[in-house]
């Protein structure tokens, strides 16, 4: 497998996907829910993904696509080499804030992150990481994360799940940001775990995102010693939804196993 | 009183402490603690505001200067020409993450805000209005606000005022997160003032905030439309550290009287 050319491939699609969603700000967007009432999801998220399957069904028609508009295949296993898409993570941010969204995408090969990608559109803020090369922001190298300390820690959490919610006991996690300096809320999964990797912030914490949230950041964000897991310690699923952190080395062990109580939902 | 005089030497001010404090991430940065472990400064904030000060001081003898530093004038009144300065609000982000804050400056005359601003450094966006005149974002002229609905907002919020505190019923704020659409935090009241009064977020509510923190926003965001006060529905505080509420003006009554629940801490 040629992975030079699948990432010089993937770059250029991804800075062409930022284009078009860039000047979607010109024409008419329209807004529909999904699952519920504050799942959004747009024409553009549909068009930038079907843009990308396009593409990349006809150069590489060996490859699996796992999308969030659900233009992809089914996929249910991480056999071969599967492309995991968000076209606009952040879709509410997209829509309310026209910024602070962003393309996520990870190439796996066999369930192995070969090649992560975030795009924060807005920033014109490239992250990428080729797996065992290092992470890379604009191609500058991003620096090893060095230790943090709880004490003195930023954790990217949103204020949902300090309220009363069914995955984790709320009262500790009230505790956790007690006990650390501050927390913050972007509203997308890819920028805050590229905000992780970029040690902006030392942790992130959600109790339900998808692979294709996930897939391109912690290939990315492991590549300087981020830690990813899902909220039992478990490895991160890339096959369907659940709790996932992203931490600082330093904090990973230490959140999970003095801060977070799941609920048990069997 | 020359105000377009003052409103020229205001912006030119701002745009050259912005200059210095971008390239002050090339020197060394000094952290203090003020009055909490997470009340962080800096040498680059008391070098920005002593800055403003120098000028301010040379240039208009009489007005009077509340810097959020100390380096100003000790303000109990309102009389005269007050000018309001944070000269890194945010300072937590401006150490994390090098981004995410903003210099913040309202002036105002007897009491009535007359020029506003607010200035995200590393984005370089500019916000100011003129009393009377509009809001502008890099001198594009933000539009009126238009009236938002609740299910269909996105709230500026920290997750601390969601965890058990001491100024709000936590309960009634979770009934707020779960009534909304969704939060956001990024940790500068400047920069969530700023969302607020071009229609990014729909609300911001701190619990602890101080006059410098809002006072250039304010100015801004009432051109546009948007409702300011305290938790108790009083005009929010210029002269002392308090709660604080901007709002969408279909969103500001509902919130304070349907989520509101200040307690007693007299």
């Amino acid at each position: 497998m040629d992975w030079s050319r699948i990432d010089r491939y993937a770059k250029s699609l991804i800075k062409e996907a930022g284009h078009r969603i860039r000047i979607s700000f010109y024409q008419h967007i329209d807004i529909e829910t999904k699952a519920d009432a504050n799942d959004l999801v747009t024409n553009i998220d549909r068009e930038i993904e079907q843009f990308f399957i396009s593409h990349i069904k006809r150069d590489f028609p060996g490859h699996s696509i796992l999308g969030e508009e659900g233009f992809g295949d089914e996929v249910n296993s991480l056999k071969g080499v599967v492309w995991m898409l968000d076209p606009i993570d952040g879709t509410m941010n997209f829509i309310h804030q026209k910024r602070n969204f962003a393309i996520s995408l990870g190439i796996y090969s066999d369930g192995i992150g070969m090649l992560g990608y975030i795009y924060d559109v807005m920033r014109d803020e490239f992250y990428n990481a080729f797996r065992g090369e290092g992470a890379y922001l604009n191609d500058e190298r991003i620096p090893a994360l060095r230790k943090a300390n709880l004490e003195e820690a930023v954790i990217g959490v949103n204020a949902s799940w300090v309220a009363p919610n069914r995955y984790v006991d709320h009262e500790k996690m009230a505790e956790l940001i007690h006990t650390c300096r501050g927390t913050r809320s972007f509203g997308s999964a890819a920028i805050e775990i590229a905000y992780v990797a970029t040690g902006r912030v030392d942790a992130y914490i959600s109790m339900r995102l998808a692979p294709w949230d996930i897939a391109g950041g912690m290939i990315i964000a492991s590549e300087v010693g981020a830690v990813a897991s899902n909220l039992e310690g478990k490895p991160a699923n890339l096959l369907g939804q659940d709790t996932f952190i992203i931490a600082n080395p330093a904090l990973h062990g230490r959140i999970l196993h003095d801060f977070i109580r799941l609920k048990d939902r069997t």
